[in-house]
């Protein structure tokens, strides 16, 4: 059996996200139609972690067994001649067996963006979240610091979907930048509870426009309490970025 | 009456082109009804040019008179609210009764978008063209020396369509930049004949590819023929990126 890891990219706007569902269309099922194509066998394909309905992904990384033969570089072309045009594979390679998409990963980098204008730029309308009010970088930035490290993120969890009853994960970065009208918010982590990146980031809003104060995320993690916490930022402004394995 | 200048950014990607047709839905139509709506008044909207169906534009000119005494930032404000995501109004201006968008205009500067890969980037996939063969940007860059200055393009325009009888025009400046995959062809004219940029790129990827030599762009220059250019590049490819003023 080889174990032949994927790099994927896609525009998560016409998808209900990466995993299997019952309802919608999941790009880990569209994925998985397309190798049973080229493989004639049914494969499972482990993704690195669930991107959510909207969300988008630059370098998503996946694996799956197979016993056929086939050359990589003929994989990736046939994979890539099948799937529809908001999925590409961009790395095909055969890794060791022991190697697990999920389990193998140390952290993943998300970056959220923001377009902070009255007026989303129409090229950039299904990958970034606009925010009308002015916001300071300089406080988000502030704000952001305490964030960084291991904590109980239960404040920043979804209540509804999948709640992991763990919530303590490591922030090993947190990154805040300013182009122009966009602002990038990069976090990355060991791991992700349902709903955090874009909950950090709407708390990170609320800093920015004064509406809370630089303290307040501080406050809010040790509440752990969901009700304390900013709104959820749109999905379309999120994309996995990188997953840095071992 | 004033005389209201717009310029206007939109992915062209849902609309039948620029201007008004019979069939599809252009984008002076959507803006025009905008106008009516927040005007009361049924105006022409005048666009510095067409731009075809699919293409895009990241700073469209267009200008319109009206009796309406509503304040420019109001009138960005409501458009921008009645008018579809894929088209922003970036600025309102009044201008001098004589302006005219399209015969004020000194030059227009055009963006085409080769993307020199396997496969599309899924990011891209609505504003850029996918070119399989590699491209030598350094040959590229030679035969398009030979397009500067007043030609006859005839060579260069499409033999459907509204064709015009004096295919004289003026390109100002003709530059080919490369950033990894990408391959950026610009080029700034006094006018653009139907068809005219994207056959000049189609045949620059021919001449890129190998398949035409590096001469051979001066010699369809002089054929004064359509049939000894390259193909039509599509138009998701192509942006207008600015119109210049006297």
């Amino acid at each position: 059996m080889r174990n032949i890891k994927l790099t994927i990219r896609y525009d998560g706007t016409n998808y209900s996200g990466w995993q299997s569902q019952k309802n919608g269309r999941a790009i880990q099922d569209v994925i998985e139609a397309a190798i049973r194509k080229i493989t004639g066998e049914r494969s499972h394909l482990a993704g690195s972690g669930r991107t959510d309905a909207g969300v988008h992904a630059m370098a998503q990384v996946a694996n799956f067994k197979t016993r056929s033969k086939i050359p990589l570089e003929r994989i990736r072309m046939a994979l890539n001649s099948i799937l529809p045009k908001d999925i590409v594979i961009y790395r095909v390679e055969e890794t060791h067996p022991k190697f697990d998409a999920q389990r193998s990963a140390k952290t993943k980098l998300y970056r959220y963006t923001i377009m902070n204008s009255d007026f989303l730029d129409p090229f950039m309308r299904r990958y970034a979240a606009k925010v009308f009010y002015k916001i300071d970088v300089g406080r988000m930035r502030r704000a952001s610091k305490s964030l960084a490290g291991r904590h109980d993120f239960k404040s920043f969890q979804a209540t509804d979907g999948d709640r992991e009853k763990n919530a303590v994960r490591t922030i090993k970065k947190i990154k805040i930048e300013k182009n122009g009208d966009l602002v990038y918010i990069d976090i990355e982590a060991n791991g992700f509870l349902y709903n955090m990146a874009r909950n950090i980031v709407g708390t990170l809003v609320e800093v920015g426009r004064g509406k809370y104060s630089v303290g307040s995320v501080k406050e809010i993690l040790g509440k752990k309490d969901r009700r304390y916490c900013g709104p959820t930022m749109p999905a379309k402004g999120l994309s996995m970025i990188r997953v840095v394995y071992k």
